[in-house]
């Protein structure tokens, strides 16, 4: 198949749907970046790489960090994690209090805010320096040095982040925070300023393309089995509660965040990462969607 | 009317009752306090006074110093104060964050937790030394001069109020809350620790005997219509979800805290304080309603 | 007092308020009445009787039908009847089923939908002919032979009534209805087509500014107790979840109904009936409130 | 690999599994059934057949018919449907009301009980004989003539059917049920009430291994694009309010039901179904899942 050619097919066709969406606006530095960014990128387990558009600018990867971070506290507790988060779709907004008032302060999986908001509580607990820990671990996954947080944006998140407090103080009233609130929301608000570009994305989420195994150094981050669970929370809950709308549109394990990024992975195969920051209702990247649809469509490619 | 004799029958017969509930626990302050201790206060009009039990006795008011911050921010904004709270009851638990979610960050009354944080912080913006305002302000409504905060209490709220602070938190996302979250629960926890007697809790609780005016100095506190509105929404908020309940069986304007102390007033001719640390399911006192039940039915006095 | 004078005060006044306030259009029978009917009438505790507007006018008591019936089945079972109902303000409105699910199946309070049909299921166990004895019942309260059912409006809600079927197969899976649906919402139906004027609303409550005793012929409805807890319940759940806020501007026990009437009480004095069919968006009569509200501003009468 | 083999080993370690399950009570016809009957029934694409247990023994299919007549709405509407029923996962319990009343009728997704039910109300619009319409589909998938209602149990569902006619009668109010209730419900609880051995259901689902053509008579059942979008929709919502853990532990489109039975799909290679009555908590069948989950386990097949 001719990627290349395929990817710069998706652009032509899905760039001008953004218009139909907005950039998050809740923090200055995601409100001033361009609506018209618009990046594609690639790459297969053989590592080879397709580019178009925006591709080495980066941007706030945001929500797409909680895969990152449940991976690190997932290899390091295994199944004991789901003590303290489930693994179904919440069914609710992503920031939403009411299911988890109902269900006890546990949330109902590692991608909606609350989730991921225990698993930064647990890597505290196991890390001696969680931020440069995180931080390493997403370079060796990328393959690539130069990724950093974007301190700005962790400020800004912090100034406005009165939803997360609510969150991680609501959850700490039920025992499922451990460390200090604002500790805790210290890290969340790092990992969601990680700032990437396409590329680096593309590459990062390259080990579930290769059942588990960075491809970059040969290292296993998550055994075959775990890897293949990861993905089938991506599938279920990956984009918020539109996550249904995406597995029966797309049908591909993914991971999306408000900066306007999505990633998404066919097993054995390759890992894509789109971005465009326009975003619909609920959170995701309007062109991002449409153009992971018709990338399955003309390609043919699936995993049902 | 007899009321000494009525209130050592009512002493007698519902003391025991206490023994079903459970003293509040989630700080050591309160969870020290005997489950014996019992207190009735009553005082008319007239300012005649009965008394029995350990009414001089000064215990954790909780929840009933509601009511004292709602009249601050009342008298100072007047029918501006509904744009940040109803005066609906909640229908859920008073420290529930589900109804506050569907509402848009507006609670419900000013006398569940939600509310009382949004009071707090109007009485922030508009005293310059807020906590020695209501210090002033009750010791006045009392007639004495000798209430302070339990400073042990206050702090213990602070260490313990993770979920005052999910609820501050949460309204300052939706932008109910204008002061900072630390300022705003600071205020709270030590309005929440205001040490009353029975005595003093039933005289600061004349003036709505009184159709607004402290008889103590003739002050009024609120006007009449205010007075009026003031008692509807303790006869409807009262007591938690409890308060249809206590509306049916004792049918009296009054206001409860976790204490164990509730004040009740029946207009134009007296209040009364009772206090007694076992609560039911509620936050309520248990002997508390029952002496309250019998006391309307044993008088025949009744707003119905 | 001059009572004609000031009703005559309240219809001047608030009848052009009813212009803001939509008449209820989900049944033809409703949706016909003239916007502009207006009725007050007052009788006191003597029976002196003061009347103005369309006040011999029958209209469609609706919801006000639930105080009748709950009255039926409260002195047939006493204190049973909570086993099967709540007594607390619902806090959503008046034809919610998620209280209803959480609470298992027990109704909040029987002044909403669902508690008014476990309501006509007790009636139907208790009575041979359910209809025949709440019709006597209404006429003997409101001394007046005259007063029917409309079968046309009873007709209308039974092939609209989708919601009311659904709350009562709802409970009846959770064993709060015994007898067959649709029986239960034949009662419930016909209850609510109750075709009533001003004059006789108000009659029939005046026993609650009686101390529970018909004053027409003397005969106890409920004993003092009972009669003073049913204005309580009145007063925290008469205006659905418009209760509080009701409460909170006019004081008074009442009850209102979709058809645009409301009767009121106050204790040992009177009765008061308006009708006014444009409703506000919680379902009560718009005007009808507002002359409440001056009713006892002007007036200068309260229960608190 | 050796199919029957590893079905046998199933058998052996999965069988024991059932005891710690209940087997659904609320019908006679289903509560009577031996906890202990047990069937695998795997078919390949190429039709290759591997049996053990009781895989000749008819049961109770309940929701798993929901997928049949799915298809058959979804075959004439095209995506048209999605304006009536929703395609994300529910969150909730199958038969809740509380989702359905925050989204106004629209059920979540077309295998919770008010999607099946309005999936019901479309089929009733379209065919003229809509049971025999929906047998001759399924016995044409299944390749198998023999397959028929259970009278006796659709009998009992629609005696005890109270939630589904509670739910059916509120979509109605919210205009989402356009036919009759009694005849939508009558269609319904005919589909619950099908009854397939464990062979005939592994045929009637080989299709979705086939993208999309029945492989029995080369007839196109859904078109690929579609027959996919229905597979991810299995996995995100085919097993109830658990179905983001089974996609987690299973990782394959599913349907299950509360007679005990489960049938997955590997694309491209083959169908399996599994029978063992006694459930767990959430309504899916407790061996069944553990069979499941050993399959992918031991057969190292997945989609992921």
């Amino acid at each position: 198949m001719d990627y290349q050619q395929l990817i710069e097919r998706l652009y032509q066709e899905t760039k001008p749907l953004a218009a139909q969406g907005k950039v998050a606006s809740y923090i200055p530095a995601l409100a001033e970046v361009p609506a018209s960014r618009f990046a594609i990128s690639l790459i297969t387990r053989k590592q080879e790489k397709f580019q178009t558009g925006d591709h080495q600018m980066p941007f706030s990867i945001q929500s797409i960090s909680k895969v990152f971070t449940f991976i690190l506290a997932y290899k390091n507790l295994g199944a004991a994690i789901w003590d303290r988060i489930g693994r179904e779709p919440s069914g609710t907004a992503f920031n939403s209090l009411i299911q988890l008032e109902h269900e006890q302060g546990i949330p109902r999986n590692p991608f909606i805010n609350a989730g991921a908001i225990v698993v930064a509580d647990i890597i505290l607990s196991i890390c001696k320096n969680p931020k440069q820990t995180l931080l390493d671990f997403v370079r060796t996954l990328a393959g690539d040095q130069a990724i950093t947080f974007d301190k700005q944006v962790a400020l800004s998140e912090k100034t406005t982040g009165h939803r997360n407090y609510a969150l991680a103080h609501f959850m700490k009233g039920f025992g499922n925070i451990i460390n200090p609130v604002d500790e805790v929301l210290d890290l969340y608000f790092h990992q969601c300023a990680l700032a990437m570009n396409a590329d680096q994305l593309a590459s990062s989420f390259l080990f579930l393309a290769n059942e588990g195994t960075n491809p970059f150094d040969q290292q296993e981050v998550l055994n075959p089995s775990r890897a293949k669970r990861l993905k089938a929370l991506m599938l279920t809950s990956g984009l918020y509660n539109e996550s249904g709308d995406f597995a029966f549109r797309v049908g591909l394990p993914a991971k999306s965040g408000v900066g306007g990024g999505i990633v998404a992975v066919i097993p054995k195969q390759l890992s894509i990462a789109i971005w465009s920051p326009p975003l619909n209702a609920m959170g995701n990247s309007i062109a991002g969607i449409e153009a992971l649809e018709r990338f399955t469509t003309y390609s043919g490619q699936s995993i049902f």
